[in-house]
């Protein structure tokens, strides 16, 4: 933890116009001062920040480099300190996108002399550019993916169900150090921390949390997930998650298939490494987001999938990638419109599907760091639709190009 | 699923002065419609209720029993159907304990002929009292603790770790059809599927997530679960989790011990089944909700314990219980000045807890249904601290009263 990033907020802040902000939400707060206990966290341009800890100032004491810890839940105490500073009002900063409406109108009538805007933007900004250390950490979590291939290898097989395969997954990762929960910004979205296991005609039925292969849970309480499938051979079965690791999120995805697949999964395995290819072929500094968006769906004109591109028939979801950090959805998403330029420190998640009703679908993430002259990868997995049968991993790839020798399970 | 729900809040909407509800979150939806697919849900007294899908509007319809199914996510939508129906204005119901700000002030620009308020008191209360058919899924989620017991007997011993157990229990679980999330209200706090491991000092070092026994995670990031301390021979550890079954929250904890505990643990056990019991003895219609908190207080008191009761030190939560539904944490809560009273159908956690900082914490979790006469456990699991050795465990309350038979693992 550098405190320079709790400095540079502050001065986005002061440049932005806001007279001080108000940060509650524990991974901006763990993101500003090292804890992720629940604080509510004050900043005044020119003024120490000041963390009220809603319990246990003890513990955010000694999680932050922040000095100044009262254990004060209630807003008055904020309104007070603001007061003692002589700041009587102006621009107040929350993270709007974040705080429910109960709680801003009780902090509108404890700020009543302020305005409050949003200043979520400001933090997501700040955000896309990784430091060093938060690197290190998103390289570290794209390790665990390792587990999931370990978990595939070992129980991919005809008749084994969706679930099955999350239960042994989850086992895996849990043991190698995954946080356990995966934090996504959403007000209305949860994700399982093995991720999304979907197989067969699954790999189609979409639930609406997503444009995206989302599986379709046990039922439609949970309309998302592994459901109760059974595996078939030649099944081709998608595994997409979050790796958490000290609160930082890789974004990985793999296809798998259940022993030898159909020559048309062959023929999307060659297409989806050429999509990721032209995804990454395209990010370097200076780059607008939007053309690694381009350059992909180029890609697959060329290739004549763009309408099984992100989606199918109707449902196409505008994007070929986003950023990572502490919560698996960060600013820049790399989507047609999108003009963010993008700058060495980010971290970038470039994930494209073809999904073909009737034949399958195949989903390849991985997650890069932008370099001050191109891109380098963080996920050190081989990038490939694997055919698993009897314990072993061959990527399918491989037989088109008849190159049929076994890979070892990595 | 019942129509009557939808039929019931709309007319606690009309007698509450709502001109209309616009309901989002996607377990208010799912109550009241049958499906979880992300909806903006249309409700005015006197009209059809009517959901407008996000997107994949097919998937809503075949899921709720609503008729009238449009795919348009766009609020404009909702007012121009209420403009259609000619409600212009007046007061228009959300759920603001969830509703994010920046959605709010889209509401408030598309809704602008009508004063926002709060809904979710409304769906509280009425979701406090469940329906047969909620009841049968929350004692099909009660019955899932038996594999968190089953990996217990078989994983506790000394040198393994809380997160090696948590990952034994996440595997057992999933696999039995634990929906894999848990579905909590709160913006500001997340909860492992597999709940909180705990062990030795671990029991004592809350998070501040909570004051109860949360567990202290793998780094700051993360500050509750498992932890990757090692249990030693004689060690207590707590579980305590949301086991979810179709979308229905069980909550359980139990305590267990490495091998044989501590004399002052196994008075623990005698004083938290006491505590328990204190509090079951105390629940039947009619009852306020805040006699069930002072009826066991008042059993702390007589067993010496009342400083070790819900916490510790100056920390002590001021609550014995709290209802369970589609969400882990609903309403009534059993604290000291709660004046709800209960009625049949509700569903209530009882969880005394006590915690003797250098010897332990004990902790006793089970559900209820209050009946007609009474209450009924939905938790048909034995309400005891256990010890396990061996791969059995053995009650050890009959450590206490000389039975030395040991229990088969039930």
């Amino acid at each position: 933890m550098t405190p320079s990033r709790v400095e540079a907020f502050t001065e986005a802040l002061a440049s932005a116009g806001f007279a001080a902000a108000v940060v509650s939400y524990h991974r901006d707060v763990l993101y500003l001062t090292g804890t992720a206990q629940p604080c509510n966290l004050l900043i005044v341009p020119g003024r120490r920040p000041t963390l009220f800890a809603r319990r246990f100032a003890d513990l955010a004491r000694a999680q932050s480099h922040v000095e100044d810890v009262v254990e004060d839940v209630s807003l008055t105490a904020v309104r007070d300190r603001l007061e003692a500073w002589g700041v009587p009002g102006g621009r107040l900063g929350m993270p709007l996108d974040v705080l429910p409406t109960a709680l801003y109108r009780k902090a509108s009538a404890a700020f009543d002399g302020f305005t409050i805007d949003d200043v979520a933007p400001l933090l997501a900004k700040q955000r896309m550019i990784k430091d060093q250390f938060e690197v290190a950490k998103l390289r570290r979590a794209a390790a665990l993916f390792v587990n999931v291939h370990d978990a595939m290898c070992a129980h991919l097989r005809p008749g084994v169900t969706e679930l099955e395969l999350s239960s042994e997954i989850l086992r895996r990762l849990r043991r190698a150090g995954h946080d356990g929960v995966v934090f996504y910004r959403r007000w209305d979205a949860s994700l399982h921390p093995e991720g999304a296991v979907a197989s067969g005609e699954n790999l189609c039925a979409f639930s609406g949390q997503a444009i995206t292969i989302t599986g379709t849970g046990l039922g439609p309480a949970v309309p998302f997930g592994a459901s109760r499938r059974a595996l078939q051979q030649g099944d081709v079965v998608n595994v997409d998650l979050g790796l958490v690791s000290d609160g930082y999120h890789a974004d990985m995805a793999r296809t798998y298939t259940v022993g030898e697949p159909h020559p048309d999964v062959v023929a999307l395995a060659g297409a989806i490494r050429a999509l990721q290819d032209a995804a990454l072929d395209a990010i370097r500094p200076g780059a607008a987001a939007h053309e690694i968006y381009d350059a992909t769906f180029r890609m697959a004109q060329r290739l004549a999938v763009a309408s099984f591109f992100q989606g199918w028939g109707t449902h196409h979801g505008p994007y070929i990638g986003h950023g990572l950090g502490l919560e698996l959805d960060e600013w820049p998403v790399l989507g047609p419109a999108a003009v963010t330029e993008l700058r060495a420190g980010m971290v970038l998640a470039v994930e494209p599907k073809l999904t073909v009703p009737g034949v399958g679908a195949v989903n390849l993430e991985d997650d890069v760091l932008v370099t001050t002259d191109g891109f380098e990868l963080l996920t050190a997995f081989p990038r490939e639709v694997f055919l698993v049968e009897r314990g072993r991993a061959l990527p399918v790839r491989a037989m088109a190009a008849s190159e049929a020798a076994a890979v070892d399970a990595l």
